[in-house]
């Protein structure tokens, strides 16, 4: 069976997403739809599912919809995320609620929400098409209490690492463990396989969210895209500021303590302070622990699939080029 | 076949849809949802969509799902409009941005729009799901474009009575005709049937809003239930206001573009000073002349649906009630 790889499969999905053309009005609706997916990304949930899918079938454009899908919804969430952080930028581009308005950022993306389930659902083979539309159903509306949880956090100072562990898997993992499960189950994949490949999904996607984080203390400026100390400026409960809260004793203790608290001073004071607080810690050992433990788990899953080996390198190699950013 | 009336499905899906518990945590994205659904309202769309079920089978609760999936879609929009714009009160009670917050309103109503999906589908017969989904899929989508044309109209000073409709259409009608037509295809209506019953709820649509707009100038403030005059001092481009500026001749119309251009005016006076046009241009008789078009249209189609005439009598007196609040 012919073996797609994960750029082949980026660069063909990219291609079907900029072909979709929304040739409905009004245009005021649809443009900033068109202007969002055309940001780009890594369309890395698309990817996944596709690799899944692939480890069974070979015609990977016959679920190009679906996997158009899953990226809408994936670019709903930004869009809508980015309005209730009033973000500015995007991908290096005004958000859509400061190029046009906060209306048109509602609703626009309302209607990317309701476009995600037409493509989920275009040419979805009728045997699947109730388990494809259940754990896309279930899915979405679990990022969307990922992200409640990630605003209430803002306000509270007792969350735990199990707590943002449960974060995390909400808004992070369960669309990347999802895709997968969609591709699995399009492809004819047994239950077994699906929910293994679901759960290596999660796996991934908690190691991918804490490498994230700990690129935002300790990443390279040039590499990450985005600027280093943004967490910490805000006092984000990370697993890092969580677990440094939880180690720190006496005086590095006190020092968190009082820069959490600071209510005026110098970003990159701040920002210094706190990581050298991280470095008395050994923080970056602590988080790297956990990266490497939960993308271990989720390998042994990818292992445990009943599929031939050689033809799981694809999704292999792809996990480990996204976890080599932190490298 | 066993025949019930709207009060009784009012009654009955309005306990279903009071009995639904979203015992999912967290609290702050559901409890807002189950305060919308609370509210109340007229359960319009289910209960039209139970009567076109009961056409033709009469386990009428086999579609509650369906029925409260229709009425959370619908609950939604009032949600997300309300926040866009600017709204503080609905139903007599402060709306969900401003009982808690802008982002709460964003959150939890991108989560109900989820809800609604997995009401539609849930229990819904393997050999419908696809035209149902399709169904309720294109509507959701007309419904948020329905809502861009009105925003645009806010700026626009050319929007023609053709242009009205078309959003009114695809505001308000294309959700009762889709409530109608879902019902008849649950039901195992033919092709023919479900698409003369949702013709038939796009007519009574029309008639609805138009009503709706005439009431806002003529009605009894008393039976209302808000207050009179809200579009003419917000210039709202409604069918009345569109045909005044088309009849209105010599100083009827010097008088009409002066009190849409006046930056400053006295609430009262500009109602009054609006009405009295109106009147003189007989506005009235040609928004009567339109809603008795509609109505009528609706009706013949009704009749056109191949069911025995006596069974499409409780369909009749629910529209006939509806219409009658303005004589």
């Amino acid at each position: 069976m012919k073996q797609l790889d994960s750029e082949e499969l980026m660069k063909r999905i990219h291609a079907y997403i900029e072909q979709l053309s929304y040739s409905r009005e009004p245009k005021g609706l649809y443009d900033p739809i068109e202007y969002v997916l055309a940001l780009g990304g890594k369309r890395l949930r698309p990817v996944l599912m596709l690799l899944a899918y692939n480890l069974y079938r070979e015609d990977v454009e016959s679920i190009f919809s679906q996997a158009a899908g899953i990226e809408t919804y994936h670019n709903f969430t930004l869009l809508h995320d980015d309005l209730m952080d009033n973000a500015d930028m995007r991908r290096g581009k005004p958000v859509v609620h400061k190029k046009w308005n906060e209306n048109t950022a509602i609703l626009s993306g309302d209607a990317m929400l309701i476009l995600s389930y037409q493509f989920m659902m275009n040419q979805c083979p009728p045997e699947h098409v109730q388990e494809v539309m259940e754990i896309f159903g279930r899915t979405a509306l679990e990022v969307c209490e990922g992200q409640q949880w990630d605003m209430e956090f803002e306000s509270r100072n007792d969350v735990t690492v199990g707590e943002y562990i449960e974060m995390i898997r909400l808004k992070t993992s369960v669309l990347l463990a999802a895709a997968l499960k969609i591709g699995a189950v399009l492809g004819g994949a047994s239950s077994a396989d699906a929910q293994k490949l679901y759960d290596f999904g999660i796996r991934m996607g908690l190691a991918f969210q804490l490498q994230d984080d700990y690129l935002d203390v300790y990443g390279n400026p040039a590499v990450f895209g985005k600027k280093i100390g943004g967490d910490i400026l805000c006092n984000k409960k990370t697993y890092m500021l969580i677990t440094a809260l939880e180690q720190a004793k006496g005086e590095n203790r006190e020092e968190l303590l009082r820069w959490l608290n600071a209510a005026e001073f110098v970003p990159e004071e701040k920002i210094a302070a706190v990581t050298a607080i991280y470095n008395k810690v050994g923080i970056a050992g602590y988080c790297d622990a956990q990266i490497e433990k939960y993308y271990q788990e989720g390998l042994q899953l990818l292992n445990e699939v009943d599929v031939d080996d050689a033809r799981k390198e694809n999704l292999r190699i792809f996990v480990h080029h996204l976890m080599e950013r932190k490298l």
